[in-house]
């Protein structure tokens, strides 16, 4: 192991919460190197939770483990978990969908359920609200400084049997993609579809090609315009739209140095979707 | 010394002043390991740096040094303390009652004053506004770092003459308690007490048992209801309010997936009171 | 190199975008010790860039790395450079002006272009829109690990041809100046000027002495008072307005325990301006 522990919750950073697990994980192992993904997961949604760990996780090195406490179930029979993925990341986490965008995207090599004798915090038992602190963080620390073993933390768990969160993958036909806009570059305003980057040379459609980009709220169009497909924002004018792999290497949608989502007032998941279809010479 | 050093205060992230701290902790000591509690206390609020300190500290191992910069009076003539809590752990902190909670729950041991020979960073003379970079950071710095021993920081004070904050204390009877309204678990709602988690055994309810509460601004009752004392959130219906320990061993009110506090349009701290009653079989 | 990486940029803490840079940087030395600056620069506001890295920058360690990513011309021809200083500060960053508060108050050494087959991570080649994490953050954790060499990370760039940020200097006579308000120190409302510390005095005003200060928008007028020069805020009463040298020992303009900028609506930069005059006796 190579003691970095990487926290994610919806807890904000302007309490003490998130300084009360590290406290408890630097009291397993002083020399745990700790970092934060983001505590600013909307309350309860664990899809922000599972798409947040995509765009981090695969950039850590090998054996790292995550820490990730979206948890509206605390308390609950909800199973809780930790996970080897197939690049050699551990996430610690309950069984809610938080998975669901790695499992997609990187795949699952194994599951173990944490025994609650081995992953429970000692005299913590009076508090039943905190698992972050008291479960989530303490055995990620444990298995981050090599105090557990991966295979001690608990039984066995079939990986088909996590919760996992619906609709995440597109629909691909001949000369056309359908998928959702799984969130936006917030601060910039892109939307970042779920379409990933190869899916548009698949249906025919080049780099500088102008594509037929439909973006529907419900059965409504929202947006409906020709926008070319291009390397990088600065590849057209200032205030012109473009298509292009974003940074996860899935398929963006944005305006250089303007924001497409306040500009035609689009938002993300259900009911939302996009169309991007090659255009008929 | 284990070199770990905690940073709090109320300057927020969005600017390079807690950077500057951490530049000037590590310019006394690169391997320190710094790690922040909180920046957004807000500005010049001491009971919720106070509170924060409680929510935090007890998790981390002994020894560890924590600064905690919430400083209406920098330039005036309130004290500059480093205190030893009775759990081995340092603070440094301008004397306003930042340090009341942990006094409260868990007690000082002693504490020393700041001499500005010793703990006043070099070439800092000009600036008279900053003293969480050039007097408690640099202080902290050298308290973690092992380069300062803590009985060579400056004079003793005694423990009695420190700034204290009032209203920490419920008021206990036979049957009942009234305490206050610490703080909410702002993204959740719920309401954080001081009533320590065993007083309400203490005053005759027990687990499962519906207890009577009422909220009070003034003299006013904002909310009156039979509340079930519970072990967690899941134990009751969504949508149904609860009693329950938190996870700083004290008395929670919460609905569960709701917003407790939104739902009542309740606030913190005086004029605010909670009363919670045995109910007459 | 002392293996300390400090991250600034526009991308917020809210997604996993820095936590992607955090861990290409430590999969290419997991013993870096990673730090924030700030990640709540304005969307490219390169002068907040820059003001904010000569706000933490000069506290830190000779041969600390700062890898700052605020770039509006992402994918365009600006040049990727690294910046060392007279301090013997690593700056990583495009060349957008970032870098122009650092070079009038400390200046600039040596400037290398990053040569992509160099500064480029393996595998990021589909990505042409986060530089950040492929390009400056993965070539500052090579440079702070001592896997790079600063003279083999690319060309010598003469800094002559920086770009560099306009009006950064104030306007001194005889016996007044004249100069821009940087920013705000946003939480407690000071206005923070371009005046350095000394000024003043060379006009002729002393601590303890009232000046004449006027603040303008364009031509107009907007506070115009007598105010004292005073050490620190509690040198005058609470609600009252006083000069000071600030915490970057430029002169600041503040009410104690007040806010100045909201008490009379007043901005930052173009076309506000700020002029202290020596009143005659």
């Amino acid at each position: 192991m190579n003691k970095l522990l990487v926290f994610q919750s919806d807890f904000g950073l302007s309490d003490g919460a998130v300084a009360a697990m590290y406290g408890v994980a630097l009291s397993v192992d002083e020399t745990l190197k700790i970092y934060d993904l983001t505590h600013e997961i909307p309350p309860f949604d664990t899809f922000e939770a599972s798409y947040r760990l995509l765009q981090a996780v695969p950039f850590w090195p090998a054996s790292t483990v995550f820490v990730t406490v979206v948890d509206p179930g605390v308390g609950s029979s909800r199973r809780s978990i930790v996970v080897k993925t197939k690049g050699g990341h551990y996430i610690v986490t309950p069984d809610n969908g938080s998975i669901s965008h790695i499992a997609r995207s990187f795949g699952i090599e194994s599951v173990r359920r944490i025994a609650e004798d081995v992953g429970r915090r000692k005299n913590s038992e009076y508090s039943h609200t905190f698992h972050g602190r008291d479960i989530y963080g303490y055995t990620g620390a444990l298995l981050a400084s090599g105090k557990l073993d991966y295979d001690a933390i608990g039984p066995y768990v079939d990986p088909t049997s996590l919760v996992l969160l619906e609709g995440l993958y597109p629909q691909i036909s001949a000369d056309s993609v359908t998928g959702t806009i799984e969130t936006l570059d917030v601060r910039f305003g892109s939307l970042w579809t779920n379409i990933s980057g190869g899916t548009l040379e698949e249906i025919g459609i080049r780099t500088g090609d102008l594509a037929d980009v439909t973006v529907m709220k419900d059965k409504s169009k929202l947006y409906h315009s020709f926008v070319m497909y291009s390397h990088t924002f600065a590849d057209v004018e200032i205030g012109e739209p473009l298509l292009y792999i974003n940074s996860m290497n899935h398929i963006g949608v944005a305006i250089n140095q303007g924001n497409f989502a306040r500009a035609y007032n689009i938002g993300t998941r259900e009911p939302w979707h996009i169309q991007i279809r090659k255009i008929k010479q």
